[in-house]
C-alpha cells in the first residue's frame, strides 16, 4: 500500500470509529504533513481521496470537515457509465483553443508542456551540439524505423529498472507520443470499428479516432480512482471493442493514477474480451511520490499492450520524439510510419540517445519532481484562497493539471470566453469529451511559477466564476454544499 | 520551347526528311553534344525521347539508328488506359524491399535517397550547432504547426524566385514531403474516395491510399510524356474523383517532366472537374537544365494544387523536413498534423531556417546537379554496355533514377531476388503499382560514383538478364528488335 493511501485508511477509520465527528475541522494540511512527514502533496492527494469518496468537504478558509453521513459514497460524474458515439468530431473546437493559448501576453493556464524553463535546456543542447559535430553521412539510414538503436536500448534499460522485460526490437521510435499513439491504435483497428476512450479523456484521442474514422465508446471515469471497470466490461460486452485508449498514470485532464489492483483487473478484462490497450503513458515520469508508477503493460500476460511514452514532458518540448513498446505489433507499426511519415529526425533521435547515456536525466527528473509539486501546491492554494468554494479542485500526486469543476453545471467554455477577454487562458471541460459532460469543468496547467501575474489571474477567475454563481439557483449557490455530484 | 526539345524536333525533321535513312546511324551522344554545345545528358534524353517515339532504336555498341518507319509512333506501356483499384495492397513488399537495401555489404541501386556523401553535410551541422547554441525555451511554441516563419519564408522566396506568389501563411512544415501528401491528400478526401495516381506511381501515392482506405485509378503514363490526358480525363467523367496524386517534375520512377503546356491543360481538365492536385515534387530542384521546372501549381488559378516539397533529396536526408504549399487547405493540414504528430522537431526546422539564409544552398545545388548528371551519364553507359540490348532503358534530364524494361515481359521481381542472392539491391517494378503492370520493369539510384564493385553489379546484372532472356522463345529474345512496345 503506497504512504498515502496508508494515510487515507487511517484518517477513513478515525472518522467511521468517530474519532472525528460530523462537521469537526480535519488537521491542516501543513499540520498533517508534519505529523505523518509526507510532503505536502501526498497530503492534498489523500484529503483529495476521501473528498471524492464523500468522507470530508472542503470548506473555504477553514480546510476541510469532516462530512455528513451519507448512503451512498459514489462521486462518479453524473454521466452515463457507457456512452457511444458515431463519429467524433472535436478537432475544431481544440485548435481554436490551442491557438488561443499562443496568443501574446496571456497568462496562460491553457498549455499542454510544462513550463519550459524547467527543462535542462543545457545539457540537452550539448548532447545536440555534440551529435552535430559527429553527424556522419550515414546518419539518415541508421535511424529509419524501427529508429535509432542506442535510443532504443536506453528505452528498454528505463523499462529494465521496472522491473520489465521490453526487447529493443520491440520499440518504435515516433514524433512524439502522438505519433506512437495514432499508428498504435491504426494498427489494430479498421475504420467503423469500436474503441473505448475515457470520460473525459485526452482530447488527442478523439481527435485520433475522427482522424482514423472509429467510433467512440466513452466509458465513465472517476477523478481520483480512474476508469470504472464494471462500466468498461459492459461496453466489452455490449459492442465489438478492438481497443481502449487509457491513461493509466496522472491522467489527463484528470490526474488519477491507476492503482496497482485496478491495472491488473484492467488487463484480465482485455484478454478476457480479447481487446488491445493502447496505453498513453506520458506523465509516467512527473510522480511525486518515490516510485515511478507501473504502466498496465507490467501485467500484460496476453501481448494485449502497446505503451506509448515520450520525452516531450519530462526531458524536452519540440524534439518530437517519442516510442511504442508495442510487443508483436512493431513490425506492423513500422510499416504504418513508412507509409506516413517515414522516421522521425535522425540528428535529434542521436542526441536523446546521447543524453540518456549520461547520468543526467534522474538528477534532472527528481528535481522537475521537486518542482512541480512545490508549484501545484501552491498554485492549488491560491486557487482554493480565491475561487468560490463551490469550486471543487481535483488534485492528484503526479503531473501539473488540476481538473475543477464549476458548480451548479455552469459553462466552462463561456468562463473559458470570460477569461480570455481577461487575457487568461483555461483549457474548458468541452475538449475531453465526445459528449457534453464536461461542460462545467476546465484544466489548468499549474507548472509554473506562482508569480504576482499569475496570483492576479487566478483572482479575476474567481470572480469570473462569482458573478457566473449569481445566474444559478439560490440553492446551487450554497457554498456549504458538498462538491457537485 | 527547351533546348532538348528542339534538338528532337531538329532530328525529327532530318529523318522525315531522309536525311538520316533507316538503319543509319546518328552521331555519336559526345559528338552531338559538342555540336549542339548541350550537355551530354540532355542529349541522350533528346535520344532516349526520339527512341520512345519509334524514330530511332539503340544497337548494342553501336549507338544510336534510325528505325525502321511505322504507322504508329505510339510506344505508351501495353496496359490498359484506366485501372481502378478497390482496396490497395502493396504495403509488405514494399517493406520487404525497403528492408533488402539495408542489407549490409549490399551493392545498392534500390535506395531512395542519392548518395549522401553529395550533401553539404559541414554547412549543415554547422547551422545544427549554431542553432543549438541558441535554443531557447520557448522553441517548441514557436515552431508549432504551421511551423517556423524564417523557415516558411525562405520557401516563400524560393516560390517567388520562380514567379510564383505564395504566402507564408500558405505554407505548412511537415515530417518530410511525405507527411505533407498524406495530410493534403486526407484533407481533401473521406474514406472510400476515388483518387487519380499514375501508373506507374510513386509507391508511397499506393501506400497512402491504402493506410487511408481511398480507392485508386491508375492512369497510364508515359516514360517521356507523362501521364495520358485523354485517359486523366475519362477517368474523371467516369469516376467521382477527388484528388489526383501526380509527380509533374523528373517524376518517381519514370523520370519524366510534364512540359509546360501539359502542365496548363493538365490544370485546367483539374478545374474543369473540380478535382484536387496533390503534386509531389520532391526532385524539382535536381534539374539538369539551366532552369528549375516550375511546378503545375503555377497554373492553378482555381486553387486547387497543393504543392509539396521537402529538403531530404537535394540537401539532407534524415532531417525529416518537408512542407505544403496548400492555398486555402492549410488550415484544415495544421488540424490534421496536431492530430497525427503535431510537429516536426524544433531545432531542425530552426537548422534549417539557418541554413537557408546563407547563399550555401545555391552553390550546393549547382554542384549536386552537375555531379547527378555525369554519375547518371556514366552508369547509363555501362549499363549499355553490358545489359542484353534487348533492357529499355529510360533516361530523363533530371533526378537519379533510370527506369529499365525487361524484354518480352520477364519478371523483374525475379531478377531482384536473384540479384539479391549476388548482394544486389535493384528495386523492382511491382512495387509501383496496383495492378502488375511493370512486373517486367525495375528502377535503379544511379547517384553513386560509378565504382569497380558498382560496376561489377551492373556486369552481374547483365549476366542475370541474359540467363533469363534464354527462357524466352526466339522471337523475344532478338536484339535486333526495337524496344519492347
Amino acid at each position: 500500500m503506497k504512504k498515502y493511501e496508508e494515510l487515507i485508511e487511517q484518517i477513513r477509520r478515525q472518522i467511521q470509529n468517530e474519532i472525528w465527528q460530523t462537521g469537526e475541522k480535519l488537521p491542516s494540511l501543513r499540520k498533517q504533513a508534519e505529523l505523518s512527514g509526507m510532503s505536502l502533496m501526498t497530503v492534498v492527494h489523500a484529503y483529495q481521496v476521501l473528498e471524492s469518496q464523500g468522507w470530508i468537504v472542503s470548506r473555504a478558509r477553514s480546510g476541510y470537515v469532516v462530512a455528513p453521513k451519507i448512503e451512498n459514497s459514489d462521486s462518479t460524474p453524473a454521466n452515463e457509465p457507457v456512452q457511444q458515439t458515431e463519429s467524433v468530431d472535436i478537432n475544431d473546437f481544440v485548435f481554436e483553443v490551442l491557438q488561443a493559448s499562443r496568443t501574446p501576453n496571456i497568462t496562460d493556464f491553457g498549455k499542454v508542456y510544462p513550463d519550459p524553463t524547467l527543462y535542462p535546456r543545457q545539457h540537452v543542447n550539448k548532447s545536440l551540439i555534440s551529435t552535430a559535430r559527429s553527424l556522419s553521412a550515414s546518419s539518415a539510414m541508421d535511424n529509419l524505423p524501427p529508429g535509432n538503436l542506442e535510443l532504443r536500448q536506453h528505452i528498454a534499460k528505463r523499462y529494465a529498472a521496472q522491473g520489465m522485460t521490453v526487447h529493443p526490437d520491440e520499440i518504435v521510435i515516433t514524433t512524439g507520443a502522438l505519433e506512437a499513439l495514432n499508428l498504435s491504435l491504426q494498427s489494430v483497428t479498421q475504420p467503423g470499428d469500436w474503441v473505448v476512450v475515457e470520460s473525459p479523456t485526452f482530447y488527442g484521442a478523439l481527435q485520433s479516432l475522427q482522424r482514423l474514422n472509429l467510433r467512440a465508446l466513452s466509458v465513465r471515469t472517476h477523478p481520483t480512482d480512474g476508469i470504472d471497470l464494471e462500466s468498461l466490461e459492459n461496453a466489452l460486452q455490449s459492442h465489438p471493442v478492438k481497443a481502449c485508449w487509457l491513461m493509466t498514470n496522472h491522467q489527463n485532464p484528470l490526474g488519477f493514477t491507476l492503482s496497482v489492483d485496478k491495472k491488473q483487473r484492467l488487463m484480465a478484462l482485455l484478454a478476457k474480451y480479447d481487446v488491445y490497450l493502447i496505453e498513453d503513458d506520458v506523465y509516467n515520469e512527473l510522480h511525486f511520490g518515490s516510485d515511478k508508477p507501473l504502466p498496465a503493460k507490467a501485467f500484460d500476460s496476453h501481448g494485449k499492450a502497446l505503451h506509448c511514452s515520450s520525452f516531450s514532458k519530462s526531458l524536452v518540448a519540440g524534439f518530437r520524439i517519442g516510442w511504442v513498446a508495442a510487443g508483436k505489433m512493431a513490425v506492423p507499426i513500422q510499416k504504418l510510419q513508412m507509409m506516413s511519415t517515414l522516421s522521425t529526425s535522425a540528428p535529434i533521435q542521436m542526441t536523446l540517445a546521447s543524453y540518456l547515456s549520461t547520468r543526467n536525466y534522474e538528477r534532472h527528473l527528481r528535481q522537475l519532481r521537486r518542482t512541480l509539486e512545490q508549484r501545484k501546491f501552491a498554485t492549488w492554494q491560491a486557487l482554493r484562497n480565491h475561487l468560490p468554494a463551490q469550486v471543487n479542485i481535483n488534485c492528484s500526486d503526479g503531473g501539473y493539471f488540476l481538473w475543477l469543476e464549476l458548480p451548479g453545471g455552469l459553462d466552462a467554455t463561456e468562463l473559458y470566453r470570460r477569461a480570455l477577454q481577461q487575457h487568461i487562458c483555461i483549457t474548458p471541460g468541452k475538449m475531453f469529451s465526445a459528449g457534453d459532460f464536461h461542460n462545467h469543468c476546465f484544466r489548468l496547467n499549474v507548472s509554473f511559477e506562482l508569480t504576482d501575474s499569475r496570483l492576479n489571474a487566478i483572482k479575476t477567475l474567481g470572480e469570473l466564476i462569482r458573478i457566473m454563481v449569481t445566474t444559478l439557483p439560490q440553492t446551487a449557490r450554497d457554498p456549504g454544499n458538498a462538491p457537485t455530484p
